[in-house]
């Protein structure tokens, strides 16, 4: 019995917006699909809740947290939950389950491409 | 007559985001203040069509655009208006009038700032 040439059931997927997309925003006008790819970056930070939660795991020891050390901004658990998604979704953070907890860490080549995207060329002030 | 010591009527309204909010998302957790500030501009940019006119202005020869240059995003000039009109309120546009057309300029500190923000500390991969 061979088990080569089994087609993987679950790939796993990848984050939404992991690639860089977008030249930095002075440099030319955005397409469509660029436009689509950088907004929805920008949209899942766009939330105070989720801005919070997301530079608690960014600033956290070892740049990753699970739920368990981030649930101090005034909000209920699920709603934690919902927002770590939505981080997810976006391709800002990614996860894995140890045990009870599921850690969550930012992905840096996300934020090194927003970064990019806001960075000024020589010819600009 | 003096005139010494009459207050402004009308004070200019200071762009709603326009000074630097908050150290970089890697450096500890932003409080509620910061992430109101900080999300607003990143809600700002969380629109698709928003962000192509935003780039199509900040790419604009000058670093200048009026509604009659960047309208080619395929929505309506008043829906161009409106979300030119967004992008100011969350400080990252400054307008003026000129003759027939209002024009629009990137407000370099803001995009700075935002930079800042996205920047990786040395710690970080």
């Amino acid at each position: 019995m061979s088990n080569t040439n089994v087609l993987p059931l679950i790939e796993p997927e990848p984050a939404a917006a992991a690639a860089p997309c977008c030249p930095p925003l002075t440099e030319r006008p955005f397409s469509a699909d660029e436009a689509e790819t950088a907004a929805r970056m920008f949209k899942a930070l766009g939330d105070p809740v989720r801005l919070r939660l997301f530079s608690a795991v960014a600033s956290h020891e070892g740049g990753e947290a699970c739920v368990c050390d981030i649930s101090d901004v005034g909000v209920s658990q699920p709603t934690v939950s919902h927002h770590l998604k939505k981080l997810k979704e976006a391709g800002l953070l990614t996860s894995e389950r140890r045990g009870t907890w599921v850690y969550y860490r930012v992905e840096p080549s996300v934020l090194a491409a927003m970064g990019k995207l806001l960075a000024f060329g020589p010819a600009a002030a």
